[in-house]
């Protein structure tokens, strides 16, 4: 049985404060799970695709309540359990401008730094239509960086297509540190996903985000470009053509996990045969409903997306 | 004893997840209990009219559970209590754009669509100096459909002044359907409030709001007609007179109910003997007021309503 | 492939007022889901059993609501989505005594009461190794009286092993009404599970528990009767030969969902070749640590039930 | 019209915080309203009675909350509305042994404590078949001293059936301040309530329930006394005949009001005309179910009560 | 051993509905302590000022409650408890325009207001850099108007600069008596902090900003005034040179205790020997941070505060 | 100044779901901080003593939240901060039997795995009267292994009076090098504390509490040697004697941090000077209490550990 899309990342447990609320104070965290490659297995998942998530959890109910999550959204989760290694966190406090959301990252030896080619089921991405894994995986330890080397490599010779999103996180290494380790993925990346901030930072681009686009495209021969621009949507190119999509106006309730929405909405839409330009409208719209949603998750419905799409004037309906 | 102000219609449960979250998985829901007919009867109770509420409930703790919630605010519920049916519900998201408000209604075999004019206890109704009852009332079952006519053939003949909100929901009947249907009320109603979206809708009318608001006074001889806009305020036509009442502006928390809001604010200023000009202002203030307020029900008072109609803005008062 | 257990049943919306509340005043309701045939299949997949669970629900997100928290588990749903009836729930009320706890039934036209083998995957079924579903599921409609019957008749007929559990419910029919349904059943169940107290209620029968298992099993040569008996345990008759296992003592916070704990846990170890004492105990222990637990969910794992059998002293682990 | 009960007192707000938790941490509190005489009134009204509640509150939402919660019961409040004074509060922490449960009064300078007799509408007392209050109202101000008396004078001298329930407050008053003031109540009063503990710290009584009951008849010449004493019950004499009710067994989840609930369950009967013997299970039967709820209130029905009475288990009733 | 800054005053029980509810009829109430005297105490203490607050409390847990929230912040409690008054509070409605934000004082009685200068322990203001207090504390009541006199005096008197907050309350007094009892503080007062309003309404100056913080300046010769605009800033004026700062632009969750982060920012910056200038944009984006966070805390670090200096996006840091 | 008690270890962050529910489904967990050496001084400041606490923290707003939990309760944190570690944790599920409560740790390198005595601020330590710090501590890393010991017997040499408690923790070390890492300890260590199963684990001792005690005595010559056992109390030796301390009965909400609370409640009373047998019972009384509260730490007062000590009934005081 082929699967049309494998992830392989780290999922982490999500704590938050109230709303207005502070670490240092709060009574009561709200707690969830997230990571970027589950994210979009997810929003994939929930918009018809079937979907897999490998990953390295400890054997603790931590390490399960991930798995609960994952498959509460119809993924299936592969994994490899362990008991020498903890469970990743993020601590997140939500606040207005000018203080900001913050994020603080709790992740050191999770189990996942430790996954071994070896010991990952990898025969479902063999078996897969898409692989998808981010930059976050090779920033988080030496392991990961050769780790995910060898799943794309892996991936990428069984005819596979790869994903790649870019998401550079200055928090876990710096724009070189990313650039080396990215440098020795590149040959393996069919499509690339990188943020406008992100291609600057990272590879020194200049320009427009088409031209940005471009560029990584004539550089390194990817069968598509990704630039996603926050507010002002996204730039691809493929076959040497650009496209260009805008962001649907949304009201945000939580913006953390608009990106990976955008590219599980994208992929699902691919993974159906859509045209590349019915895949990015839909990976905007996935993005404004995730949006609107407390969480990384896009809990969201194909219909909600194709009402979106359609420009429903967002009025209750009754 | 004389009542200002008798409703019918049926009142539901509300069941709605904390902001941000999804039916899909919210562990908990806020619970309330809402319905036209009640909310118009709690405003107008709120703002000094004596009200009674008709309706037939489950005897059982959710049956209990509404007339508890409608005697809080000073409203005389006059039920019919019965074995054989069920409490209706409806389950609530709130989602900002391009998500919206959506509702599930769950209102299948209430207890009040078996509601018979026999067995209601009417008494109220003849000696009430307002009846009100919505189009709500008979998209919900044939025999109301009956009982909707009866209750405001009833009343009308008694002489006391009936009002009539076409609340035109497409989830519970056609347009046609409810064309058919409010033909046959029509000749009892006085008061006839309608948006002006559900009067294109359902009666087909064309043109600017007051265009639409003569055109039901020319045709059906109503003494009062108010076409409602949203916010755009308010068009009334009573004596082949136009008036206009602008919305007041307000920080949206909860938009269900506005409309309940409106006529309830409406209803107690006439009932005090105010000039149409004033219970129109109230009508706006008391709507805006609500918007403020979660949950369907304007939970006012007559100093907050004429603060707002003083202009007073809003800031803190300490 | 095949599946170790398929179930098939209703799982209704569970909506439950904070401990020491009311449903006539909570503000608030936990929101859960819940069903026999569920439990049992989530208590099993916790346990090991790869299972299945067959249903009709509401294409709404109420519907998918019940999916979403059944796949939690690991279990994979089968549904019909239908347009055309509601999700069923209930209310309940956890009071101490005297008050004891209170269910309010919510489950007529539910979407599930129309299912029809037509139109069910049945193809789960035929590859199952066992088969559960339980009185409550013929209860709830003719449609489903028919459906049960045909279902049990199919698997039996297939060589799978057919679970009942009678479950009596007073409020959903007669001791009459279930003997009589249930006596076009019993010839395809291989393992009858039946409270002691529903024993003597539906089938009339006297005696001590061990005396009724033998009468049932003489009566209709199962496989296996189990004859449960609440705080004081369960009595098997397999092979004519009477088995007892006592119950584990408990600190009970809500005991909805013991019953299919039990049956739950007493099929995930013969699912993995488990004596029937083996089994009997792990079915305890399942019930003992759902009795610890909130909402009718086994939310356990192997190594708890093992140190529950182990007689663990329940102090802190640390 | 006839009121069956009418009572006079203070009602306060109640703040808690969660269990396990203090008010000295605590980041929320529990928010309701309480006090003797509206809680008795609350009880009365659920099971059958025609009850009005007498107070003077702030022109505040802090009073308009208590009018609130006492009408959401069926009680008609009648109330003197001031701008001159405070709303009573209790804080109030639940600890289990050794802890306690304990209480903080924040009563001071509460509008009640200026209520006169003369601003008060006493033609509900006039009108009522029973007339109820209890010895916390006199301890909160030297006018409620003078008010007490008065308004028990009128309802006395109007043939109506005053009933006292001397409630001590150790907080409040000395031991010696009670009995001077409740002297000059006594004459007044037909049915006293007195727990056994506060018969012997106020009266100064020695001696078996009974033989105290009984001195407290001879004494006075009341119609009825009944001596309360919490798990053992209640003993009553009246017309020189002593009658004993045992309490029920309860799992306690809040003791607060359960005096209250025992007498609002005994008048609620005798209202509808039940013996002595009756009354005093029904109240027994109400003040268990009380105990087994958060809040001062007897939140039950009359079923439940009725089912407590016929020793109903307890059980799941589904 | 000095200590940085010491204040004197009443601080508060806070206690607010969720969003969306009203105390007529919310369920649980969010509890917190506030007041503006420990609200610039804590406010400095986060910033790094060593401070004392100075109060008198009740022995209760509620008096507890103040003392364990000040200390948390960093800030030295030195109180003189007693058992003869009652713990301030205040109830607070958040409400969007138009309804508005709305405060119940329930203040009367507050064991503050009984303090004295004598028991109070000035040693701590003797060795201060600063001493604050603001015009709500003579507003409380006879005995406050001569302490905070005879404190500012004692202050003054030993060397230390005084800071005084107009802070006008019209629920607590009329602009006469404020006007009044600020005549007799002013001459110790070496730095004034006033609202632009309470400028106009009780000393009834006209003009602008800075022409009013002329006149003061003039009028009064002090070292600084600092006159607040709300979203204009602030204007200080200082050996006669006018200096303007901004107002940071915020998303506004909670604006109670804007005003007291103002100073409590610039204060922290004067104590550690920054300029004017400094202070006022420390003051600010002390102000605009606080509005982002619910309660009338400055819950800040001086990291944040640097950040907003910096005109940091407020974006995410991750 | 000196101090009447230092004590140094790890503070955890302490992440609980609510009870009845799982780690692996909970939406929100209860968030506080929690370690055996903060809770000592917690206890010990709450009933009068002056405390200071050790230690070293990450500069996040995970590490500032400890700080602000320990100085709400009165000690005084000295900390090392640092950019280079974590912020430990412990998850817990509370469970009735037989589920068990159960602990997840989460320190693997926290911060304070890595002080050294050079960087802690030991000045505190030279000026107390006592010194305190558990067998956790060491049992944490290498490091503070040696920081224990060096901590110890700097403050042995001070003729600061060292209290040491066991603690041991089979989820940190092996029973083997606990024994080992202790030995370098005990000969600076004046009060020792074990419970009777740590004395039989670790040391490897039989017998009885008191002669348990009295082996560890003769072998060590401590000062005092306190062998505690649980619901059986505690057995003290001191010169010889033995003396004897039953627990107060309790109703247990949350079991964690009995024992510290016990060793705070006894620092204290000797601190003020007590005779050990006083210091026993108030120790007893102090666990008694914690156990009626949720979280590690002892929130009460000398007043209500009076009151049990006065073998007060725990009843209602208002």
């Amino acid at each position: 049985m082929t699967t049309d899309l494998v992830t392989f990342g780290e999922t982490m447990l999500r704590l938050s404060p109230p709303r207005g609320n502070r670490l240092e104070t709060a009574e009561t965290l709200r707690f969830s799970t997230a990571g970027a490659e589950s994210n979009v297995a997810i929003a994939a998942s929930r918009l018809g695709a079937d979907t897999v998530w490998l990953s390295k959890l400890p054997s603790t109910a931590l390490g399960r309540r991930v798995v609960t999550d994952v498959r509460r959204h119809g993924v299936t989760p592969e994994i490899v359990w362990t008991d020498a290694n903890r469970q990743g966190a993020y601590f997140l406090e939500h606040g207005g401008d000018p203080r900001g959301t913050s994020v603080i990252y709790d992740r050191r030896d999770a189990a996942v730094t430790t996954a071994t080619p070896d010991e990952l089921p990898t025969e479902a991405v063999e078996d897969a239509t898409y692989y998808y894994t981010s930059g976050i995986t090779p920033a988080l330890s030496d392991q990961l960086r050769e780790t995910s080397r060898v799943l794309l490599e892996f991936a990428h010779s069984a005819g596979v297509t790869t994903v790649f999103d870019v998401n550079y996180r200055s928090k876990l290494w710096t724009p070189d540190e990313a650039r080396t380790a990215l440098d020795s993925l590149l040959p393996y990346i069919d499509v690339l996903v990188v943020a406008e901030r992100d291609a600057r930072t990272v590879f020194g681009l200049d320009g427009s985000a088409s031209s940005i686009a471009r560029q990584l495209d004539e550089t390194h021969g990817f069968e598509t470009v990704l630039v996603t621009r926050g507010d002002d949507g996204v730039v691809a190119v493929a076959d040497g053509t650009v496209t260009e999509q805008g962001a649907f106006e949304t009201e945000t309730f939580d913006p953390i996990g608009t990106g990976d929405a955008f590219v599980g909405g994208y992929l699902a839409s691919r993974i159906r045969g859509d045209a590349l330009e019915d895949a990015l409208e839909q990976g905007a719209a996935t993005a404004a409903l995730k949006r609107t949603l407390d969480g990384d998750l896009a809990v969201v419905t194909q219909q909600e997306v194709d009402r979106v799409r359609a420009q429903s004037d967002g009025g209750i309906n009754r």
